[in-house]
């Protein structure tokens, strides 16, 4: 039987992501392709990566276009994700990849958001524990709604969340310092963005908590640990197009050894088949999960300075928003859960 | 029923990215993975994208690893591959990746290599079109043995030769100038090929006829045309890792209008899977074909100057080398020509 | 005696250069930036490399704030220079950046521009031969108005035009291939302009004679030919923000050799402070004259395809376009040549 | 009066840019360039973006051929300077860009180098404040010594030191992650740091207080508090030949509003020529302080997390070790500070 699925958004990143990884995935037709300002447009004209579809015109971005799919993937600017969803048919599984139905928490959403709190949706990270046992999996399965995690929180709770479930880290003062490639910043043409401007240089942006990313990263750490915890989360801007390194720190909790500390990542991620916690010594970079949906993660105790470091690598279009959305719709599903996804990075 | 291959040289550039293809095919399994100096060495440790393949140990380069295997593929230096294939048995199917088996002048190998002339292979560039009809596609369905193209005659010899073929350019005046991605240089730790060296920077080598790729594409430049092909090859080492952009120039042969020489790339590649010529007016660009098993091409007549551009986009590791193996292998075993192809790019 | 200089158009790429390089000049004291959209922006905003004009506030670019400067330098989009300068006082030196009075043949102009032909002014490349002697930089010794050359153009001209005026090369059948850093694009945010874009790829663009740099071209190596040239120009994009490479080649006039060709270029340049014919066997690095005036250029001759190859290197935005209006201003003051311009790069 | 000066270690990253900015230098000659591996070499063919030291031949390394000179840069690998400044007559001023004299723990020294301790020598980073007032300039005024300090020490130090000398962030509980350009890494050919590795991509190393400029950062930071400061540095490799990003984050003392954490930057900086606190809302990029002598610090306080967080953005090259030993230089002859130094950077 053929999945049919429509991708909302098509003539962005992450729109033409989902819909790459959906050319090799063996159970899904690919339907209508959306958009808004690029409606009429030739596919081949926007994303000539994507050979197969170069004659594909894209249409309008409305719930007309969109129902007659078994699957909706949304891939829209923030607070235009609800008002579809709603218009759409029951039976229709919809799998967002803005950020409406990421928060749990209205008075966060209204700090950071400037539309009206759309609700929470099952989380799309499969492997992220939770405080007290279980992972965000549970509530994929069967799901009718999926909420796609941002780019940032899924290297960032990956790589932490392990400690804070297991005990081992503090959640009162965790510092995390990330570098993003720079199709992270979407496709608009912004002047910071220009190339000769991003090439050969590093920056800073949303420091002192401003990234829109923080009460996301907030939320799923203090979900992991069963507590609050408190994040100061600096994002850069990194001369690369994709990926992104995260660097986590968190205080160890006291009398705790490095042994007790790698089991509890070993533990979390045995038997994840897209998160990879790399051998002692080795460290991730951004360049071996390029194009993938995995995630590579490494950690260790420094001792004297009594923290720990965690750090992740992921594509953050891959596995940081197109593949946790094809991941998120095989569990919902009932496919097996790595179906059509890619395990092996572009590298060198 | 299951293919098994063997690679040889799974350390370098070629050989990992052969594996990542390979971890992609629904019908080969990948036995054996070789190498010389990183012999001993675990295969996450060099090539930790390749996840699947992490806790592989690679063996030492022999004829009795290899051997036992029903596809072989060779990516070593040049001049050894003709030692290993004498000494495998001879149902193997041997694929090699090196420049032994590529030219048929035994004075142009003697010219630019310093080891004996080994023969020559049919070559693995099934789209390429030969004098009086014909692709080298037929040499090689059911072959025993095939040679891969070098990166650089890949893309320069499918951007011009259907128009040499077709008798509308000239083939006594050709310039190609040529940019490459450093991976093309190898896995070996040069100077000059240091990240602080390359990034931000081009600069050319190989200038005035020196680069050994000269013989191959003015070889398989004279098979189109059916005549002696004059060629000036110049490329540059671009600041990027993967990609290459060859943009070649011929003479149009006078009286021939801008219809019939579009005519002439049409009719060759209008029913190519893995070479495109782009719509009017697109221009190919290396990251659409990124990490893919493409050729994007186009070409127009500058009237003033009475000269034809032909300019072909490729991932020299995929199409320029490893996808170029893995597509001979499929016609030489009689499987559909694309199996297990990636046909889509990595972008942004 | 201090000279008061002026810049119009001091928040694009070109106009900053000229900043940076004044700053640095013992002679200059910078007066009035101004700027269109710019105008009431503060210069630290806009570029915060150039520390020392941080608190400068761009004035809006009119006749009235550019008088009462003893230089203007222009770096305006083309077709606004002859409407300003015809408003500044008599004298006034002028140095225009822009392309309105590179060209001498209006129909030239008329084909490539869509505004009224301005007229020619002294052309700002003192380096340049002509046939029959001499060189541009006769006509910039006191003069009042200068039309600082397209960064195409400089790399270009300076890498053939000196076998073209010792006869060793043909001007019939020029071909051209140049990469250029994303900044000559200059600094609008365009979709095709952005990092992710152009960061680890390569395009080609204005294929087939339709860049506007391609009739300077034509009349520089025509006037050191002193004979219609024909030129194929391909301009390509590079992932750097700086530095063109220009690989051009002409056919050798029958019965030259090498040495005869080498020397062409040795006389030319014996004595050039900026343009440096660097020792047999090594090639132009863009990375090598990132920031400065020089250029580097190599030449050789391929004599199987029977064509020279030079190749030229520069930084786009210092000798390509700021550093030559600056050398024209030196020029036109009698101040010495190289006053004030950096003549070593930023390497690596 | 001339001054000379000679340069031990010239064909490296940091000998050939001290020769950069001498070359700029109003007051001084370049005398002996010497190297070890490289001894007779010229130096063109190691670093062509020094033109005017093109012909200059590279001479062994010895206290003979470094003696007679006013000055002498030693820009060797740690270890080596001890013994060559023993042998150097006393009236020679000697500015060490190694690690040898930086540490004034025997132990620290121990714990990181594998070599005997050689001593401390005057620090080269004259704007460092100290605890309880006076900066590290005092030291160096009319110095014979000078150790130029790492070039990550000195971003994370100037970024921190403000506040922990002013009593506003604690010293008990630093995180540091910095980004540097691959320049850093030397310039010796290592498979790792090979273009194709590490373009596109980013990658930790030494984490976990494993950098050898861990111990550094420690004592500018406890030398600023006062008091034993605590620091995880994590260092991670950045796509860029130049520049270091350094984000370091401390918590507030309690009960310190924003305005009083500012004024503490701000009262550091004020008068500093070479290191700026931004405009509000303005944060660093390394790309505006490439190839000149400038720092560029900007500082915020998270209420919500406790934290401070600095952001320094300088030239890892340049700033971070060159131009400092020139400034070092300058003030220890009882030159103008920033004698010779670029006061801009090149951008974009």
């Amino acid at each position: 039987m053929v999945i049919t699925a429509a991708i909302a958004g098509a003539s962005g990143y992450a729109g033409a992501e989902i819909a790459r990884l959906l050319l090799a995935h063996p159970e899904v037709e690919i339907g209508a392709l959306t958009a808004s300002g690029n409606a009429g447009v030739r596919m081949g004209d926007l994303a000539p990566h994507l050979q197969p579809l170069a004659d594909r015109i894209l249409q309008p971005t409305d719930a007309q276009t969109l129902a007659g799919h078994d699957v909706v993937f949304l891939a829209l600017p923030h607070g235009h994700s609800a008002a579809i969803a709603q218009q759409l048919p029951d039976d229709v599984t919809i799998i967002d990849c803005g950020a409406d139905f990421r928060l749990d928490d209205e008075q966060d959403w209204t700090d950071y958001y400037d539309t009206p709190f759309a609700g929470t949706w099952p989380y799309g990270l499969p492997e992220l524990v939770k405080a007290g046992g279980g992972k965000h999996r549970d509530d994929l399965v069967g799901a009718r709604h999926v909420s796609v995690p941002g780019c940032y929180p899924t290297a960032v709770s990956l790589a932490l969340a392990p400690g804070l479930a297991a005990g081992v880290i503090e959640p009162q003062d965790i510092v995390v310092v990330a570098a993003s490639g720079t199709s992270g910043a979407g496709r608009s043409a912004k002047p910071h963005l220009i190339g000769a401007e991003v090439m050969g240089a590093m920056s800073p942006y949303g420091v002192g908590g401003g990234h829109r990313h923080t009460p996301e990263i907030r939320r799923n750490l203090s979900v992991a640990a069963g507590a609050y915890a408190s994040v100061s989360f600096t994002p850069t801007l990194a001369p690369m197009p994709r990926g992104i390194l995260a660097t986590t720190t968190a205080r160890v909790v006291p009398g705790t050894d490095a042994a007790t500390v790698r089991a509890a990542w070993e533990s979390a991620y045995a038997d994840e088949p897209c998160v990879h916690l790399l051998p002692e010594g080795q460290w991730p970079h951004t360049g071996s999960v390029l194009g993938s949906n995995l995630v590579h993660i490494q950690v260790t105790l420094d001792e004297r300075s009594g923290r720990v470091i965690a750090i992740a690598a992921e594509d953050n279009l891959t596995k940081g928003t197109a593949g946790a959305a094809v991941q998120s719709m095989n569990l919902a599903l009932g496919l097996p859960e790595t179906t059509g996804l890619p395990m092996t990075g572009v590298a060198p």
